[in-house]
Parts: structure tokens; sequence; C-alpha cells
């Protein structure tokens, strides 16, 4: 079990057992060197007193004696050793070193239950999200000696390469060592094949026994041995660690071995591991050589390197220039979309997981940190500061979405070949790890309930959400279309209209570009159901910013100029006053623009009909799933279904097709969850809105809890990001009674989540067990998705 | 019933019913004359053809025959309209006038049926807060006649004076008329003491008529009659509407005539009228004579009259040199206080009914309208347009705070007789309506379970809340004292600070300044109960704007300037920045600051203990009650109050007393009622924080809602505004789930409400059905919820 204290002390030695041993043994020199060993291990992990209070006296020893290496020193200069660390035992405990084995033994485990505490212990489970309650366990042995000399060795190994996954006997072993040798660094260890050489009736035994641990456990191993004058002794077995990678391998080898079952190689595959087959990655050794300059949240892997540029305009300009940058923002806001677009990686200093560069970083497979608070971004001077150095716009920069390091150098890096075979660029013929990768998902396809359906806003993210095993869209934003090429211009011209006539005349421009979009997602998605969410955002999100403005109108008024310039500053100015919002998250978006402008319900319904009945009629059968976003009334919904059912109504006689299309809505205000009884009157479908859920449930905007998660989670108020992780409790809850009463009006209501927990492993465990239909995530975490699903319905509890 | 359609139509009435009814009262002007109006009245509201269509023809007649008034015209004249109004039903309709009764009688019967959802009709529902599905009756009565002649008479009247409640017959009547012709303003009707002269006994009969239903009813009455040839006839009879002083007076009185009792009384008293007889008041006469410039939410009722201020400096300045100011905001901030208390009366273009200038208007009983959207506010130019006027700073407005109206003018206005009983400037033997309120509210008290407490900050706040009845605080928002006089520099020194030990300075120095704050709030309370709040909003809160910052900084640095401003502006703006929140709301404020600033809490803590400690030396026995706000989560909850336990023992220690404390905390985002069985394992009591839960519920900004709460109360999406009335199925849920829940694992949890809603009558209702102890509410409306509370426990149903 990850996180235990995992440490050997030789317990019972004493003065006595010392003599004893050196007789039994007739080797002085080890039985000293063991009690000098156990005497600073017991004292440094036992009582707690430093290493370095020992290693000082040994070198004084080592000193007085003339000796350079510790192996100089012979029984006599280890017997003067092992006296001193009694004295250092004395001096810093104040009590003497215990001599009675029973005393040892208490002591021993107490303060094994003790690190369960330690800071260090605490920061690891804190990492991999291993609950505090669940503690640990104390493991009583026998002892056994690597080093009694020349016919004794100790070593540790996989049963295959945890790298690659290679059915190899893998690992290292040292001759008249022990344990903590192999790992010490201060004697380099060989090869296990050698072990072969020197014992091969020992090294045949150990062959033989990890293999027969590796049928027996159904998993790769990791051991540990020991062998005392050629006597093998097993210290440790268990799975064995490994890379997303090896995971694949290991586990579509094993199947073909006839060692597992299809079902069981699902279960043996870690989803999340699967992220890393997707990044592009660095050549490690070039990458570990160059010191971390910061550290951020890991929101979308892979390896990023490039020129730091300061904004979405300047990214495109200098990639159209053939240079690869590095968008480096305080946050990034949907402006941003074209430069975040061509970009090598995005970083940010603010920002949770599920902040807008993390759900767009990830959306687009694009490595991205966020909330990297140590960088000191000054925009207007185009540079940052962070570690005391100073990154000017245009300096190269690389970091790791995977781990969250940032590094000031120039790093290469290349794309997967999952990757490449999923744009089409690698036939999948030329990679064995794609094939493997896709028979394993296929395999869970078998097993899980839950369908899988994918984000994605444009036909080219459909493409790739159905090549990585989507059969569905669960959430198409219509609004992020409207960031399109030439577009904001006239969204904005809709935005700034005094009348509804001036705001139809805008959106009639619009309908033929959204039709366009709609169409494309459709194709891309060969019939499969679409969702489509109706406009959400807040209408002063494709303004520019009014803080902007109001230093523009203050420059050209400082500077006395006038004019025309000044004029129209203070126009748009004006309309952006009158949108602003002090907290745009709780304002005038989703539904109630729709309920507004209802004008705007009816372009983005007729378009999306329009695109389904010119499918129709080119044979391919849609049913689009229209969606209205952030309902917490059931005449909310009302409204706009109204709208939906006339304005539908009316272009099917135009077109002269007739379509199948279902209206439901967003659950991601808790009201809307707790009257989803009422709402399910008129929602064909639900599909939980869990970023937003998650803000009001908490009270946590995802965009500011930065500035206090860290904090939580340190202090232990939190466990998980509850933006990464569905929060079962608090959030849970409101989805699990939403989907009772929903299904209480309507049994036979569909059900789905769309928000980033959708592709998050433990939460589709969630969302399996709550009865939902089919979760919906980011395009590059379907197969996450997939994966965890089929394990859910096979009732494997994650991260145990 | 209120809201009904009632309409008389004389049906039966047709050819041969006009031939008979001229034969048997002798008089063929009266029967066509009735022939006339009931074929006007009959095509108007059944038929919905407007009035001018007769109207036009009864011209024409009366041209040909040469009348000038209506009663000029005679038998034949009549006769001849008639004629003409049939043609017009022939023309309009495309039928011809029903001759049949029966005919008559079902298309009237199904035209009030339809009325129930005329325009007007919902509208006025919409404004008296009367759901649309309670539907209308049809009442079919036998017709009399007021206009047979002079011996008949029609009239109206009530048993008691309904705008003073003073005991006096009270009506008016016509000889020779028709009910509406009392009401349509042409003739003028006499008073009804002149009935008695007229025909004596028809008068006697008519007051023991009355006189007995008000003693069957129990309750003041509004009545019609009508007499045809000196015989009675009761047309209706109803509780009459009145104002709140004629309410209590109403009330009072007949519990003294031993017509109720004392809790009978109680019940008829509508909570809310009680706001009329705190409010300062307009002369009538001289309002009603000037023209509405603008209407916004009523937020805080009361005549307020001064002139224009844009800021609160200039508010303090002004008022400083004995001029009465109205603050006039876009919106009003914490840092407005000093203005807000000093100005006649707060107006305001943004905001909803539970916006920062509509709490503390209220809380300060400070007339208040806020979200008068018409108002187009340019603060720079110190000026505001509306209704094509311009309104300078310094020029006179006035506005009444309980109907919305904005005028442009000076109008005299003075306080009510309670608040200066209240405020001690009137002894009570001088005051009868403020005798006649206190009896009253004695009588409720008598009657009610819920206690009933205050939210105040100061201690003056306090005084008056413990002078209207509250007997505890609820809510004592501490950072309120942050913005007292001298206090913020030092608040944002602390902000500011880099260290913590710079913080823990300035904290040093509010600690005394808070001590003596919650000292004196301790003792306007006389020991009861009172609730303090930790600090809850964002500290940028604290801070200069971050947008008024970076306009400063760009002037500046547009106009070529450097040097010390520009260095002092670029320091704080670099902090506002690292503070800033796109969503201040959903940020980092209420516990999320306990837990990252500790020192906060500490001082706090120790200001309340050592204030608490200092009383109990003079024998006052103090309970604090230390609430923490915005709690998710329990671990949040056992953070803080560890700190609260160990900084007490300290100062308690220190101080050489005992005293007992509280620690609690509120429940306003959702997920601390769905998991208040597990914060009850800390919380002492539980304070539902209902403003921001119903914020956190719907995902409504209270401070945005205005952009479009008013297009859901329209569109009927939403019938009331909830933030002003609890939303008792959404919210209501919360607050149900977090009392069963918090119960179940401690049976006494204290439970409280100190959001607005605490001193909504109808909200109170629901927060007594639903188990709490106690409702906190604004001081001004402790007399609204006491009675609400008397009211609730008596089982009668608000609003109907």
């Amino acid at each position: 079990m990850p996180g235990m204290m995992d440490t050997i002390l030789n317990l019972g030695l004493n003065d006595d057992a010392v003599e004893g041993l050196k007789r039994r043994t007739e080797n002085g020199r080890f039985a000293f060197d063991s009690y000098r060993r156990f005497l600073q291990m017991f004292g440094n992990v036992v009582l707690e007193i430093p290493k370095e209070a020992f290693e000082h006296e040994f070198d004084q020893v080592k000193k007085a004696w003339n000796a350079k290496l510790d192996t100089d020193l012979d029984e006599p200069g280890l017997r003067e050793v092992a006296e001193r660390y009694k004295e250092v035992v004395q001096r810093r405990s104040g009590k003497s070193f215990p001599q009675n084995p029973n005393e040892q033994l208490k002591m021993a485990r107490d303060a094994v239950f003790r690190s369960w505490m330690n800071p260090r212990a605490q920061e690891y489970r804190r990492i991999y999200d291993i609950p505090d309650h669940i503690g640990t366990a104390v493991n009583v042995q026998m002892m056994v000696f690597g080093n009694t000399g020349g016919r004794s060795a100790t070593g540790v190994g996989f049963t295959r390469n945890p790298a690659t996954g290679k059915k190899e006997f893998y690992g290292e072993f040292l001759i008249n060592a022990q344990g903590e040798d192999v790992v010490a660094g201060i004697r380099t260890p060989r090869p296990i094949r050698d072990l072969e050489k020197v014992m091969p009736k020992t090294y045949q035994q150990l062959r033989e026994i990890t293999t027969r641990l590796e049928k027996h456990y159904k998993d790769m191993q990791d051991f540990e041995f020991t062998i005392q004058d050629e006597r093998l002794f097993m210290l440790q077995t268990r799975s064995g660690k490994r890379t997303g990678f090896a995971a694949v391998v290991v586990a579509t080898d094993m199947v073909a071995e006839k060692l597992i079952t299809p079902k069981e190689a699902v279960l043996l595959v870690d989803p999340e591991s699967l992220n890393q087959l997707l990044a592009p990655g660095f050549d490690q050794d070039e990458w570990k050589k160059i010191a971390t300059a910061a550290r951020g949240l890991p929101a979308s892997p892979g390896a990023a390197s490039g020129q730091v540029v300061f904004s979405a305009d300047q990214a495109v300009r200098w990639v159209n220039q053939d240079k690869q940058v590095i968008l480096v923002r305080r946050e990034t806001v949907p402006d941003d979309i074209h430069g975040m677009f061509v970009a090598q990686g995005i970083l940010t200093a603010t920002g949770g997981m599920t902040s807008h560069a993390a759900v767009v970083g990830r959306q687009m497979g694009k490595p991205s940190i966020v909330g990297a608070g140590a960088l000191e971004i000054d925009e207007a001077r185009r540079q940052f500061r962070v570690s005391g150095q100073t990154v000017k716009e245009g300096d190269y920069i690389s970091f790791d979405g995977l781990t969250g390091e940032v590094k000031i150098a120039r790093v290469s890096s290349k794309s997967s070949e999952i990757l490449q075979v999923i744009s089409g660029t690698l036939p999948v013929a030329k990679s064995d790890i794609y094939q493997r990768f896709d028979k394993l998902l296929t395999w869970a396809d078998k097993f899980r309930r839950l369908g899988v359906y994918a984000n994605a806003d444009q036909p080219d993210q459909a493409e790739i959400a159905y090549a990585f095993g989507a059969r569905g869209i669960g959430l198409c934003r219509t609004e992020h279309m409207f960031f399109g090429e030439g577009r904001i211009p006239i969204v904005q011209r809709m935005i700034l209209a005094d009348t509804e006539s001036d705001r139809r005349k805008a959106l009639n421009e619009l309908l033929p570009l959204q039709r366009e979009d709609f169409y494309g997602v459709f194709k891309a998605m060969r019939g499969c159901p679409v969702t489509i969410r109706t406009i959400d955002p807040p209408l002063h999100e494709f303004l520019p910013k009014r803080e902007d403005l109001m230093v523009d109108v203050a420059r050209l008024e400082a500077a006395g100029k006038t004019g025309k310039e000044l004029d129209e500053k203070r126009t748009v100015l004006a309309r952006v006053e009158q949108l602003h919002e002090f907290n745009p998250m709780l304002g005038h978006r989703g539904v109630r623009l729709g309920i507004t402008y209802p004008e705007i319900t009816e372009m983005q319904t007729r378009a999306i009909i329009e695109a389904a009945c010119r499918l129709s009629k080119e044979g391919i059968a849609v049913v689009p799933e229209i969606m209205i976003p952030l309902v917490g009334l059931v005449k909310e919904l009302r409204d706009q279904k109204a709208i939906v059912d006339r304005v539908a109504a009316d272009a099917m006689n135009e077109q002269g097709v007739r379509i199948t299309y279902l209206v439901g809505t967003m659950i991601e205000v808790p009201r809307g969850s707790i009257v989803a009884d009422q709402i399910a009157q008129e929602a064909h479908f639900f599909s939980f809105g869990t970023n937003d859920l998650t803000q009001l449930t908490f009270g946590f905007s995802r965009d500011d809890v930065g500035k206090f998660l860290k904090i939580y989670q340190d202090k232990k108020i939190l466990e998980k990001d509850p933006f990464a992780s569905i929060d079962v409790e608090g959030v849970g809850d409101l989805v699990r009674v939403g989907v009772e009463r929903g299904r209480k009006t309507r049994p036979d209501l569909k059900i789905g989540v769309c928000g980033e927990h959708g592709g998050d492993a433990a939460s589709v465990h969630f969302f399996h067990n709550v009865g939902l239909d089919y979760v919906s995530a980011s395009p590059y975490r379907v197969p996450v998705a997939r994966l965890a699903a089929a394990q859910a319905a096979l009732a494997v509890r994650v991260g145990d």
C-alpha cells in the first residue's frame, strides 16, 4: 500500500546478540557493522535523532583510525563507533539505548504508527490522494542478512519492465549488502541478469518464485529479496508501479499470454494513466538537468516548449512567423481562444483545475499549467519575474503539464504516437501502442453501462472525440463559435444594438455561420446524439473589458484628445457599464439571456434545426438535443421550450423535412436539483453541469478558488480539489436528489453529466453508481472515461 | 376576495323586459336608461367592444335631440340610444344582441371567468402577490335598482374610518343612481350621514345591519348598498382595506369594545402594514401635485427630501453645513456608510431588494429606493438625467420609500410619532398610537413561539432594536465596525502588510476599538444573547476600487507625472490586483479569511471575550455567540473553533473571569445544509444566512439580479422577489434539510435565521413551521417579525 512507512530495523540486536552474531558468523566486522547500522537507524527513526549526529561520530572514528572509506574500518573501529552511537542516544534522548529486545520492539512499533502523521507522509498522501484516516500497519518479521559476505546479496526487481511494459526480468542487486545499500546510491548495483552468473541456482529459484507470484496476483510484481549465505528470502512483493505506456502493454500482453481475462485487463489499468500515452514528452535526461523555476497546477498534460508571449494576438503573429510560443497570462478569457489554439502550451498565474485556461487547454489537448502563483506577470512591460529571474517576451521556457514544473529553457518534445494515429498522420498498423490502447478500450466498452460522450464545440474537436470513441456530444457550447474568425464584430453589433430589430439584423448574419458549425458537428458525429447548449455566458464577455476601456478613456482625456476614437470608446464603455456585473457567474447569463433576448434562442434553434434538416436530406438522421442552461425554475424552461418548439415547427415546414429533436436542460444551480421533479415535466433530458453546481454548492468561484484552495489542502480542510473530482458528500447529494426527483416525474428521463468531472475516473464511478445514462468528457479524456466506466460497472473502487 | 372582477350586469333585460319595467315603474326614462347602460356594459365587458363605440352613438343622439347633459335626454332619446347600441353590438361582434336571458347569463358568466386572465387583473395580482392559479368565482343575484327615482339611492361605506381607524360611520351615497355613479366622478356623492335626513328609517336599518356585520365578521366592514323605493338591499360586505395606522387603532379599539379578544386583534393586523407607522411622511396634497420622474424598488419606507449629492464624502460635508441631502449612487458600497448615515435618503440606479443600499437603508431605518434604472447617473459630471431632465448636484429631489416614487422637488416631511418615542424624543404618554402599537405587540408576544432578534452592528442600532422589542442580536457584522471613524486606514494597513507580524501590529490597533464596540452592543442588549459574526467580506472591499486606481495611474502616466503619488498608487494597485476576484461573492471571504489569516479570528475573539469579561465584572452576565460565516465543511469550523477556544481561554485567564460563550456557524452555502449533520458536531448553533443561501441556490447575485428580475416577474417566471420573501420550494428545502440533519446530530441545536427574510412576514411563517428557534430582522422590522411570529403560531396564512 502506497504511503506506508517501510523501515527495516534489526530488532533484538544488543551487546549480547552482537557478540553471538560475531561467533555464529565468524565475522566480527559484519557483526559490529550491523550493530552500528541498527543503532543509527533506531536512533534516527524511533528516537528522531538526526542522522548527522551519528555521522559526525563515524567521521571522528574514521579519522582516528585513518580510514578513508567506510569499508576501511574493521571490527575494532566499528565496535568503537557502536559505543559512540550508544552515547549519542544517551545524550540526545536522555535515556540509554534499550538493551531489552521487547522494549526495542514496542518503541519501534509505536514509531511506525507515529510516522503516519509526519509531514513527509502527509505530503505524500496529499499528492496521491490517499485519505488520512485509513492509517498504517506494522509488519514484524525475522531478520535476514544480505551482508554476511560474498555468498550473500540483496536486490529489488520487477517481473516486467515498469517503464515499457516489456516482458523482461528487470532489477538490480548487490553482493554483501543490505537493502538500503541498493537504493542509497553509494555502491552501484548490478543488473539482475548478472545474478545468474554469480549464483545460478538461487537466480533460478528467484525466477520461479517471482513468476509464480505474478501468476498468483495476476499482475506485474515489484519484489525485494535478500540472499543470506546462498539461501533466498523474499522480503516483499506488490503490484508494481508503471507508466501508462507500460500499463497498457502489460495488460494486453497478459491477456495474450492467457494469464488474465480481458475483464481483468480492464481492471488492471489506472484510467488516469492513459493520459500519459497521449501527452507529448520531453527527453527526460535533458529535462532533469534543468532547474525548476516554478510549479503550478498540472491542468493539461504534455510537454510544451516555446517563446513567451503575453497576448493571444502576439501568439498568432509569431506563429504565423513560424515561431513556437507559450502563451503566458495572468488568466485567460474567451477572447484568448485564437492564441491558445496556436500556442504550444498555456501557462497562467491564477486559476484552478477548472479555470478557463485549464478547461480549454484540456479540451484542445494542449499542455497547460494554471495557478503558477510564483509568476509575477507584468503584462504592460511584457515580462514576468520568477525565482529572481526576469523572463521577457521572446525568451524560451518549457513546462511539463503532467507534473506542473516550469523551466526557463528550450527543451525539445514530440507528439505521442496515439495522437498521431488519432489525427490520421500515422497509420494504425504502424503503431503497436495504438493497437493495444484500442484493444483495451474495446474490451472496456463491453463491460460498461454508462455511455461516453464528449464536450466539443467545433467539427474538428468532434472528429477527434469520435476517433477517441465518443458516441455522442454531451456539450456543444454555441458561444465558443462566436469567437470564430470574423464573428466577434457581428456579435458585438448584436450586443450594442439599441433596438430588437437591429439585434435581429446582427443575429441574421450569425445564423448561416452557426448553421454551418452545427452541420459540421452533426456530420462529424455520424448520427450520434449531439447536445447543443444555447448561449450561456454574460454578454459583456464578448465586449472589451470595462477597466481597459476606462483606462483608454482616461488616457485620451488626460492627453487632451477629443474626436472619434474617444467618442467611440465612451459609447462602448457606456454599454459595458450597463452590462457590468459584480458577480458575472451569478448574473445575467444562461437561460436568463434566452428569456430577456428570445430572438437569440430563436436564431440558435433555427440554425440547429436547419442544419439537421440538411443532413436528413443527405440521408443522415440526426436527433439534436437542445439544452437550455442554468435552469432553476420550471417556468424558465417552459418559456424557452415554447420558443424552440415554435421556431422548430416553422423551420421544418420551410424545409419540408420532419426531424426529431429533444429539449432538455442543464442542472447546474442547486435549485434545479431541488425542484427536478417539476423541471422534468418539461425536460426530455437532464445534463448535470457539475462545474457550476460545484461552484454554487460550495460558494467557490472556480476562477478565484486558487487564492485559498492550496491552504485548504495544506490544512487538510479539503482533501481533493472539488473541481477536479466530484465532492460526493455535498455536490453528489444534489446530483442524487436531482436524479431521484427527475425520474420520479419521468422514469425514462435521459440523464448525463457534462462538467469537467465527466473525464475524472473517481467521478465516473460516482456517476455510474447514482444511475446516470452517460458522462461527457473533453475529447482527450474520453479514453479515461471509457475505462473508468467499465471499472465502475465491474464494481472496483478507484484509488485503492 | 381582492382581484375578483366585480361587475354588475342587469341580466335578463331585453326589449320585452324593458317595456315591462316601464309599465311596472311607470318611468319610461328609467327603463330605457337602464337598458342603455346594460347594453353598453354587456357590450363592453362581455363582448369586449370599446366603450368609445357606444359613447360615440350616445353623443350623436344627444346632438340630434339637442341635449347638453346626459340627463337632458328623455325616454324617446334613450330609446333611440338603445336601438343604436344594439346596432353597435351587431356590427362589432357580428351577432345580434342576445334577447334570451339564459344566453346573456352564460355569456356573462364566461366573461367573468375569462377576465381572470386579462392583463389588468394579472398586473393587480402581481402587485398584491396573489398567485394566478387560485381562480375567481361568479355571483349571480337578482338585480335591484337605485335609480328608480327620488326614493331610491346607492352608496358605499365603512363601519370605521379606514384612514384613521376612528370609530365613525364613514361613506357616501347618491340619490337616484346606480353603483357605478358613486365612483364615476360625474356626480358628487353626499356624506353618508346625510342619508339620515333623507331616509331616516332606512338609514337606521343600514346602521343596524352594518353593525351586526362588523360584529359577525369581527372586523371593520367595507359595504355597498342600494335602496330601491326606500327598501334597503345590501350588495356586498367585506373586510375593509386600511392604513397601517387604522389597522392598529381598529384592532386595539375592538378589544377595548370587547368585540374581539387580544388573540383576534393580533390576527387582524397585516404585519407589513406596521411599516407605515414608522415611516416619516409627506404632506399628501403637496406630494400628489408633483409629477413622478422615476420609479424604483421601495427598499426602505419613508419620505426623504433633500439636495442631491453623488458621494458619501460630499454628503458628510454638506450635512456639516446643515444641508439635508439625498445620496444618489449607481450603487452603494460599504465605504459609503458614513454618507448613508447622514443622508435623508438613499437612491440608487441598480441593485435589488437586498442590495447593499437596501439592506443598510432598512437597518438604519433610512428611506431608500434602489434599482431606479431610469436614472442615467454621470458621477464624473455630478449629475443625472431622468425623464428628459438633468438633475445636478445640489438640486432638490424627494422620494417615497414606501411607493418607490421619485420626484424632482423639495417636499417637507416629518418623523413618525412611534420613532419619536423609540428614540426618546417623545414621552410614551404623549403618543396614543405608540401605546396602541405597544399593546398590540405585547399581545403578540404572548402567542409567539419564535424568538425575535435583530441584526445590529453598533450600540445605537442595538438600542433601537431593544426598544422595538428585540431580545437578542442575531447578527452583529464586525466588519461594519471597520468602517467607523478613523479605522479604515488601520484596516488598510492590516491588508497591505507584507508579513504576519506587520499584520498583527495593525490588528493590535483594531483590538481596543472592536472591544469597545462589543462592549457597547452587549450593554445595550442588557444581557440578551448577542451573536457576533467574524469578518466576512473579501479584503479588497476595504481598499480603493481597482478600476479607479487603474484610471488614476493611467491619468498620471499620460500626464507624464512621476514621483510619490504615482508610486503609491501603483503599490496599492499591485496589492489590489493580487486580491482582485472575478466573483467576490464566491471568493476569498467568510471563514476562508479566518483560515488564511488566523490572526484576524484571534483578534476578534479576544475583543469579544474581553468585552464580555468587563461586563461580567460590572455584574451583567453576557453569553456571546461567536458565529463563523460561510461554512460548508465541518473542518472549516473545527479549525476556527480551535482558535476561538484557545484565545478565549487565554483572555479569560488574563482577566480572571470565566464567562460562557457559544461557537456556531452561519448556514449559507448549500453544502452547509447538506452536511449539517457533520457541522452540528462542532456547532453550538446554526444561523441560516438566507441572503447568501438564496444567491447560491438560484445562482442569482443580489447585486446583479436587477438586470432580469423585473422581466422574470413580468413574464410570471417568478412570482415574488426571492430576496424579499423566502423561496419556500427551493431555498426553503435546503433550510428544512439543514434543520433536520443538524438536529439529528444535536437535538438541542439552537437555530435561527439572520438574512433579510427574518423581517418578512411570509418568511417568518415558514421559519416558524420549519422549527427555527428565532428570527433576526433589521431593527425597524422587529415589530413586523413579532407580529408575524404570533400569527404563525396562531396558524394563519399570510396574504389570504
